[in-house]
């Protein structure tokens, strides 16, 4: 595809429809709009735009679809996978400035919202009405609801509440050449032909950008019970996890984190400091949450019971809101923690949870034969196991030509235990040249002809998934 | 598209394939495959096939796909939009002895099994080692679960557990062209590439047959308690539902009947009858589930106190597990007593759930106008009302001229309360006509793109949904 190059031309069209406001052509300025949270990739825009209406993004892809110039949207730039790189340059379309919550409509459970609302500000917004958004990625602070609509975007919470696909009701899109339609019903239930929510859903902005969200709410947990259980080994923590959900209990978090987790966020944030034994290797983060507290101290203790038999150490329960608000902040910069410490690559591995053991293992087999470190951590309860390959004293070499072996044997073995290659960051761009490990012939073609489908001149995050 | 009349060659091909044993020719015995649930239509197949292996089904369809055979894919023929009729002649691939259950995996919480496993069996296979599948159609004693992965069916525990939707992990498939693959992977979560999984469901066998299904499952919630509440009026029922949502409490059933749906039931059984007061003009059927009896009995005492601003005539619980199958029973019994009663067209209609009872008053206004009787009942805590239309007193002409306007009139008050034609039944044959009330002509080009890139001869479920 030879994609047209931007001429002032362009630029005086773009001007003409969303204003000066909304273009940003000066190179350090533009500068931020080059990369995500993916490792320290960086490709540079033409331009950005930041449309502030549909309509707007309406025009925008049209004249881009004619004209051949490549169009990636953009929510907060938190991704891992470099799905919002622009990687054949163009236009960055950033929908930040569309951050309004439309409506809370607190008779039928929903709220509609722009693609810029950021995920804490929509948890605390429906919170204020006793509602309960439940997907979470670590990213909240910051990351943009878009963006979760883009990558299927999980979290903590996931376990028990399902990711930012079990939410979604409708959705407004564009697509390329301009059309803008709704994919569903603001309807709990959907059997009207082929399922374009879903399909767009963890799309990554391949198909069509997103302009309005209509979630589904639920009503507010106000109680929880958070436990911090070290194991002397990663692999007893892990085969608890699988013991714990075939008791029956179905926890509102149960994250991993494996002792170097923890030792680089105390490195990163001294007030992240928790507390090791040395023989400690692995911990397991445990919420129980609900609306009885005598209810959840039962089933903290049928828990505890439950886990007994894979020998932890001690079982700490958080007694304050400030000792649980250190523990998730600890879980949640473990990525960043890893960012400071070497240059990275994260991969987002999942597999059915009872395998998580044998995934482990695998990793650190890997890490013997090609001399890497990993940190491992992430979701136990789903079986979704971030692995943080660090570069550390890897010789350059190394690090470009067997890392990418080792990392497809991983995957290889994510196949072999009935898992994927990503359970929640997505394909972007990184993990693309791995698609083949889980995908057929046939598989590609079919997402050759959906993309086909909605954006025949490939305009839009072009270079993304396939 | 001129399709390809079966001859003797074509047959002595699939009998090769599938052996004798597995193919139906004669009349008589081909024509309970003619038919389904819906209304009374019946189109007659030029033969079945009934493949016993996934390598048959590929077999099948490549061949069907090079003669250019039109190929409709059955399970139990339930379905209640026309979708398993084989409306273009051809070939009936019914699935129904790929019955078996191929694991119940307690470690993850999963199972495998084949389409032709009935809803009910699977539910009986899970409960026996305390796991629980929630999707529980009102045929779920004879309906199968490819028919369910087909059109996402939901039943009225959806309204607290989700659709078949939300329980399906992952499919094997076979394309036209027979080629067999996985749509996913058999894990909680899962952003790799775009989902092949959630557009499979609800596409009612047109792009694909589904010979695999990998489903999630969770703990089996033992307790529940079962309440019968009568209503003076209509609107003071659907009324009642949005504030029990609106007080954080989730039932896990929210049924709603008319007057007359529990008189017909008790004139088509009368061992299913249910005492009316002479002024009850509607009924909830509401249960709730968990795992404490007296939590269940708190919540349902603050159920009844939310719903007291409605002024329930009464509030009668089910004291026995007799009673509780009664009312089950009489509850999935509606729709065989309406069929019964008259010629019928029935209408899945879906709305947010506060907008429920703008919706009944526009069916008995469509009614006074267009002078049809309407039986009306379904899952309430959905917003899904199941509008039956009775021919009753009507002339053929009434009834072939006015009444698809009528439905056309209430499918547009769907779309403009936010809601859509089809909430589980699906689109099949007879809503077909009216998928332009909610789809633009850039949602039908999008369909025939998908069509297209599945199956570019349309061979697969011709005639159905676009």
């Amino acid at each position: 595809m030879n994609y047209t190059t931007i001429t002032t031309e362009h630029i005086t069209y773009f001007t003409s429809i969303v204003s000066e406001l909304n273009i940003i052509l000066k190179e350090e300025q533009k500068h931020p709009y080059g990369k995500d949270h993916t490792e320290d990739l960086h490709y540079m825009p033409a331009c950005v735009i930041t449309p502030t209406t549909t309509q707007q993004v309406s025009l925008v892809l049209a004249y881009c679809n004619i004209h051949l110039i490549p169009v990636t949207p953009r929510g907060a730039g938190t991704g891992l996978s470099g799905g919002a790189l622009p990687i054949m340059g163009g236009v960055v379309l950033s929908l930040h400035k569309m951050n309004k919550i439309i409506n809370i409509d607190e008779d039928n459970l929903q709220a509609t919202l722009q693609p810029g609302v950021i995920n804490y500000d929509l948890q605390q917004a429906v919170k204020a009405v006793g509602l309960f958004y439940p997907p979470d990625p670590a990213s909240w602070g910051s990351c943009m609801m878009g963006g979760n609509v883009a990558h299927a975007s999980g979290g903590p919470r996931a376990v028990k509440y399902g990711t930012t696909r079990d939410y979604i009701l409708n959705l407004e899109i564009v697509l390329p050449n301009g059309d803008i339609l709704n994919t569903g019903a603001n309807t709990l239930k959907y059997s009207t032909g082929y399922n374009l929510t879903h399909l767009i859903i963890g799309s990554e902005g391949t198909l069509a950008v997103v302009t309005k969200i209509v979630v589904k709410l639920i009503p507010y947990n106000p109680k929880n019970v958070l436990m911090l259980v070290p194991f002397t080994s990663a692999t007893d923590a892990c085969k608890a996890v699988t013991s714990i959900f075939k008791a029956g209990i179905i926890p509102s978090a149960c994250e991993f984190m494996e002792r170097d987790a923890l030792i680089l966020v105390a490195q990163y944030d001294p007030l992240l400091h928790v507390v090791l034994t040395p023989d400690t290797q692995a911990h397991l983060l445990i919420e129980l949450d609900g609306h009885h507290m005598d209810l959840l101290q039962q089933q903290a203790e049928q828990l505890v019971k439950t886990i007994q038999a894979h020998s932890p150490i001690d079982v700490l329960y958080a007694d304050t809101e400030a000792q649980k608000e250190l523990l998730w902040k600890a879980r949640r910069k473990i990525g960043e923690a890893v960012k400071h410490q070497s240059a990275y690559k994260e991969e987002d591995t999942v597999v059915p949870r009872a395998a998580m053991p044998e995934l482990l293992q695998g990793v650190k087999a890997l890490g013997a034969k090609y001399g890497f470190k990993s940190v491992c951590y992430g979701h136990a309860g789903d079986g979704n196991l971030h692995v943080n390959i660090l570069k550390d004293n890897l010789t350059d070499s190394q690090w470009t030509n067997d890392i990418p072996i080792a990392i497809r044997q991983l995957f290889e073995l994510c196949k072999q235990l009935n898992g994927t290659i990503s359970g929640e960051h997505g394909i972007g761009v990184v993990q693309k040249p791995y698609m083949d490990v889980m995908m057929t012939p046939t598989h590609f073609n079919i997402f050759a002809g959906i993309k086909r489908t909605f954006d025949p001149n490939n305009i839009l995050n072009p270079g993304k998934i396939i």
